[in-house]
C-alpha cells in the first residue's frame, strides 16, 4: 500500500494532509517555545528572589557570616541561583535543538511540498492540454465525417438526375471524393490523438502521479521522523539538567550539614565576650572607728 | 565556654543576638514561602499551557489521534501536566513541612525566650532592691555615726566646761551613750545587708544569670537545629520529587518511541482511499462506418 496506487485520486486530501502535518510540527514548535518562556520567567523569578535574600555588600551581615547557619543560608542561595541557571539552560536548548532546528526543517518540507504539489499540477495541466487535443480532433473528425457523408448522398443524388450533365457527376464524385479523403485524415488523426492520450493517461496515473504521491508520503514520513525527534529531545533536555540540578540539591544538603550550633553559640562569645571578671564581694566600709574610740572612752 | 560564665556582662548582646536568630528563622520562611508562590505559579503556567494545546472534545481533532505522531503530542500534554502537579506538590510540601513547621516552632523559642528574658530582668531587680537595701543601711549607719560622734564631742565639752552643772555633764552623756548605742545598731544592720547583698549578686554572677544565659545559649542551639532542618528538607522535598519527574520525562521518549511514520501514512489511506480503480483507456469511437461504406462503393 502506498499513496501513489491508494489515494490515486485523493490528490486534494494529500495536500490538506500534509498541510495539516506542517501545521502540527509549528504548533509543536509554538508550544515548546511558550514552554521555553515559562522556564525564562520562572528562571528569573526564582534569580529576583535570590537577589533579594542576598545581603547588601558590606552591611552588618558581613559579620552575621561567622556563623555557620547563617552562611548555609547564603550558600542555599547561591545554590538556588545555579538551579535558576539550569532552568535557563533547559529554555536555551529547548529554543536551539527544538524551535530553530524544527523550524528550519519545517521550511525545507514546505518548499518540498511546494515542488512537488506544483508537479502534480503541471502533470494535471499536460493530461488536459493532452485531453483537448484528443477532443478536438475527434470533433473535426466527426464534422469531417458528416461533411463527407453529406458529398457522397449529394453525389448519389446528382447521379441518378437525369437532368444532370456528365460533367454534373464527375463533379460531384471528385468533391465526394475529397471530402471523404478529409475524413479518412481526420480519423486517422484522431486514432493518432487517441494513442497519445491513452500513453499520456496511463503516464499520469500509473507512473508521474504515482511518484509524486509517494514523493510526498515519503516526505511526511520525514516530517513525522523528525517531529518525533523534536518531541524526544523535549525530554532529553530536562533529563541531561537532573544530575546539575541534583548536584545544587547536594550543595544544599552539605550547606545544612555544615552547620555546627554548639559552634555558633560559640562564635557569639568570640565576638562579644569583654574579658572582665564577674564583681567581687562589696568591702565592709567601717565609718564607726571614731565613734567605738569615743564609746570606749566613756 | 558557655554564654553564663563568658557573657555574663552581654546580657543586651544575648537578647539581640536570640532576636537576630528568630529574625533569621522568620526571613527563612518567607524565604521558602516565595519560593512556594513562584513554583505555584510555575505549575499554573505549565497547566494553562497544556490547557491552550489540548484539543477541545468532540472537534475534527479525534480523528487525527488516529495518527501516532499526534496522540503522541496529546501524550506529552498530558505527562506535562503531571509535572506540572509535581511543582504543586514540591509548594505544598515546603508550605507544610517548612514554612508552617518552622513558624510553629519559632512562636515556641519566642515565648521561651521571652520568659528567660523576663527571669533575667525579675533577678537584675531583685539584685538592685537588694543592693537599695544595702545602699540604705550603710548611709544610715554613716549618718548616725556622724550624729553618735557629734554627741560624744559634745558631751567631753560640757565636762570640761567650768560653768557646766553636773546635771548637764550626765544629761550630755546619757545622750552621747544613746547616740553610740543606735550607730551601732545601724552598723550590725549594715554588716548584715552587706552580707546578704554579697549572697545576692553571688547568686546572682555565678547561679541565676548564668543559668538563664545557658538555657538561652541551648534554646539557640535547638533553634539552630531545627533551622538545618529546615534547610535540609529544602532540597529533600525537590529531591522525592525528582524520580517522578524522571518518570514524566520516561513518558514522552515512550511517547515519542510509539510514533510509526509507515503506520501513519497507510493511516491516511485508510481514512481515504475511494477503491475506484484507475480509469481505463478511452475507446476509439468510429463516426466513419457509413463514409467507409459510401466510399468503398464508388
Amino acid at each position: 500500500m502506498d499513496w501513489g496506487t491508494d489515494l490515486w485520486d485523493q490528490f486534494d486530501i494529500i495536500e490538506k494532509h500534509t498541510q495539516w502535518g506542517l501545521d502540527l510540527v509549528e504548533k509543536y514548535v509554538k508550544f515548546v517555545k511558550e514552554r521555553t518562556e515559562i522556564e525564562q520567567n520562572y528562571a528569573k523569578q526564582l534569580r529576583s528572589l535570590v537577589k533579594k535574600f542576598n545581603p547588601k555588600r558590606g552591611t552588618k551581615e558581613d559579620q552575621d557570616c561567622k556563623y555557620t547557619h547563617y552562611q548555609s543560608f547564603l550558600d542555599i542561595l547561591n545554590e538556588m541561583n545555579d538551579y535558576a541557571g539550569q532552568r535557563e539552560v533547559i529554555a536555551e536548548n529547548m529554543m536551539m535543538n527544538i524551535c530553530i532546528e524544527l523550524t528550519k526543517y519545517s521550511q525545507d518540507i514546505k518548499h518540498e511540498r511546494k515542488s512537488h504539489l506544483l508537479d502534480g499540477r503541471k502533470s494535471q495541466q499536460l493530461l488536459e492540454s493532452s485531453y483537448k487535443l484528443l477532443d478536438n480532433s475527434k470533433r473535426r473528425f466527426e464534422r469531417e465525417w458528416r461533411e463527407a457523408e453529406k458529398a457522397g448522398l449529394n453525389a448519389e443524388r446528382i447521379d441518378q438526375d437525369i437532368n444532370a450533365t456528365k460533367a454534373d457527376v464527375e463533379k460531384a464524385k471528385q468533391h465526394a471524393n475529397l471530402r471523404a479523403h478529409v475524413a479518412e485524415e481526420c480519423k486517422n488523426d484522431y486514432a493518432a490523438q487517441l494513442q497519445k492520450y491513452n500513453k499520456d493517461q496511463n503516464q499520469f496515473y500509473f507512473i508521474d502521479m504515482p511518484q509524486i504521491f509517494n514523493k510526498m508520503q515519503d516526505m511526511d514520513e520525514r516530517r513525522i521522523k523528525k517531529l518525533a525527534d523534536g518531541y524526544r529531545t523535549f525530554a532529553d533536555i530536562e533529563r541531561r539538567v537532573i544530575p546539575i540540578i541534583g548536584k545544587c540539591l547536594d550543595g544544599i544538603n552539605k550547606a545544612a550539614d555544615v552547620i555546627n550550633e554548639k559552634n555558633d553559640t560559640l562564635t557569639l562569645i568570640e565576638l562579644n565576650k569583654s574579658g572582665f571578671e564577674r564583681p567581687m564581694d562589696q568591702e565592709f566600709e567601717d565609718y564607726s572607728q571614731g565613734i567605738n574610740r569615743t564609746a570606749s572612752d566613756s
